[in-house]
């Protein structure tokens, strides 16, 4: 019934690709920065909000939608595109990254990761086959195999068993991803900041036929240097013709960086955690707009920007906001970078239709470096 | 330039009165409910979402805005209106009330009151003709004189001494109100539940030729039927060709009540307060969203209401924000008790124009009585 999930890769430019995958909820451009809604919604943000910002897909939380309100009450009710209203492709992750960053007593057997529920203490288990089955039930267009995601710096003996373990656990998520026809499973490259533990993780999943790949474990506290390093590393191994998606990143610096090393897939929750605490990311670089210098600044945050909150709001405004508190501030913080970064994306795709994409990426960081509006004097 | 204010009573029917202010921002409908923007936003609601809720005008708190960012600061960027965006009617009132909630070693003389700031304690100064000049400063389309609210239950001495106070403030903050052409000053009845005090009070404030008559201290803890026994008393003493405002109130039936008393305006946090505590106001009555009779309810909160909110979404889906203390949870909610308010009010506006308000009052409070649908079984 659902088309086939499809990748077509439209153009490359250097490293840099131009895309779109198309899904059983639409088409997705690539590259395509996915807001995360954790909990089945963007926190500050109506969804339609978030579709005018130019978001073709979202993301959203195996791990706290397994506790709250649970796979099976989804299911019950249609589905995540139902639940929330949300009618486009939804990308759903594991639950493995947020198993180790977020519950207590973790621990990691061949079968199954097993944890207590930040919530309640609930013991609950996650094996790759329960993973499966719960993103299945959330009805996501794309879904993820379970890995094990461990933090940055480690020994390299625990480096190589979780990768190690992550790629028996990505043959059981394929075995187990059946009968969900225009749907896609993407494998995790794992192997942590250790380059040949990188590649070998890469060559193995791409000999499985996942139909994207993404790259996990990254952006966990090292340098931006290695996060490159990896990409870089890895990217010679991940089939040309899938969506390669870098998973939980990151600025838009880190954005325009991995783009132009292949990547066509992003999430994270910056613009909407930032937002909420006062960064407002703009062409002019990141803006705190709790600093005093925004007081009595009449002038909008970005008078060309394509987003009513950039564009109809004093600085004055938007910093009483935020200082004060108000959810409004939020709100329009947040509304100002999903903009930015979607608009960002849109740029980038266009500057690699056009074969600029070097250019595109020296101006925008120029204007980056050249920084905010002056002071009002 | 401005046209002045005006004040025009198109029907009655019993106590209950259709009218419409004139104000520099435009019309408002009356009775009419005014959403609370304390610190100038709306909590967890955008303007044009407060707009399309039916609201008319809002209310902005002086003693917030006079404290953060400061009355100065806002009229440097053009007022109140250039500051939120907000083109429409904006009542503000006189800080009275908030001294006395919040602020902390208030002090009354006869010149004034002196309270710390509950951000940052400083000592503050608010005399009647400051009060004025702060809200001119704010640009407001109606100004409050400043009164002294005492908490009830309280000594008849008290209540004695703060209203004839409020009357001499009365007088002050008339003779402040001048070279604002346009604009409207209104009296504040004060007496507490008193009933010859209030009298007292409400035939001072007439006989000095305010644009509208508000009654304050009300609903600070009093059981209804001494509010309503308050308004009662009054209203043969207020100018029937001049708005009657009750400051601060209230529940959806103070509401329906009150306008059947003679009430024109009113002001209160309850839409959005409630909203962001999980209560939905409903023709069905108030609605406990977070009860866990709703955690598997497919169906909207109402099918037939004016609010993408209450239509759009089921109550499992407010049910698993609220609960989740997601902001979109208390942004939707918000939304829905804001369209409620407004609906209320439009309906008693039709009702009253067709002479058949009390039918309406008494199926109203019929369909609240009968309660929410059945719980799916």
């Amino acid at each position: 019934m659902a088309d086939p999930f499809a990748f077509r890769l439209l153009a490359t430019d250097g490293g840099a690709r131009l895309g779109e995958a198309t899904t059983p909820h639409g088409v997705i451009r690539t590259p395509a920065f996915m807001p995360v809604g954790t909990l089945g919604a963007m926190k500050g943000v109506h969804w339609h909000e978030v579709r005018e910002s130019g978001a073709d897909v979202v993301l959203a939380n195996t791990y706290h939608l397994m506790l709250r309100p649970t796979a099976e009450r989804i299911a019950a009710l249609g589905g995540l595109h139902a639940f929330t209203g949300w009618p486009h492709p939804i990308l759903t992750d594991s639950g493995g990254f947020q198993v180790m960053s977020l519950s207590e007593l973790r621990k990691v057997s061949e079968d199954a990761v097993t944890f207590r529920s930040h919530i309640d203490g609930a013991s609950v288990s996650l094996s790759p086959e329960r993973a499966v089955e719960i993103q299945a039930m959330l009805g996501a267009d794309i879904s993820m195999q379970l890995d094990e995601c461990i933090r940055l710096p480690a020994e390299r003996a625990d480096i190589e068993r979780a990768m190690r373990l992550s790629l028996r656990w990505a043959q059981r998520s394929q075995r187990a991803f059946t009968g969900r026809p225009g749907r896609a499973l993407f494998g995790i490259v794992q192997g942590g900041d250790v380059t040949e533990l990188r590649i070998e993780s890469a060559r193995a999943l791409a000999d499985m036929g996942f139909d994207g790949l993404a790259i996990g474990g990254l952006a966990v506290g090292e340098p931006q240097a290695v996060m490159l390093a990896m990409i870089e590393a890895v990217m010679p191994y991940l089939p040309a013709d899938k969506p390669h998606y870098l998973m939980g990143v990151g600025t838009p610096d880190d954005l325009l960086e991995a783009v132009g090393r292949g990547i066509d897939m992003f999430d994270c929750v910056l613009p909407t955690r930032n937002g909420r605490h006062g960064t407002a990311f703009t062409r002019f670089g990141p803006i705190n707009i709790r600093n005093a210098r925004h007081a009595a600044d009449p002038r909008p945050l970005d008078a060309q920007s394509r987003c009513p909150a950039a564009r109809d709001y004093s600085r004055a405004y938007l910093h009483h906001l935020s200082r004060s508190n108000e959810l409004l501030g939020a709100m329009l913080l947040s509304l100002v970078n999903l903009y930015y970064y979607q608009d960002l994306m849109a740029d980038m795709r266009a500057a690699i239709g056009a074969r600029r994409f070097a250019q595109f990426r020296a101006q925008t960081k120029a204007a980056w470096a050249a920084g905010d509006l002056p002071a009002m004097t």
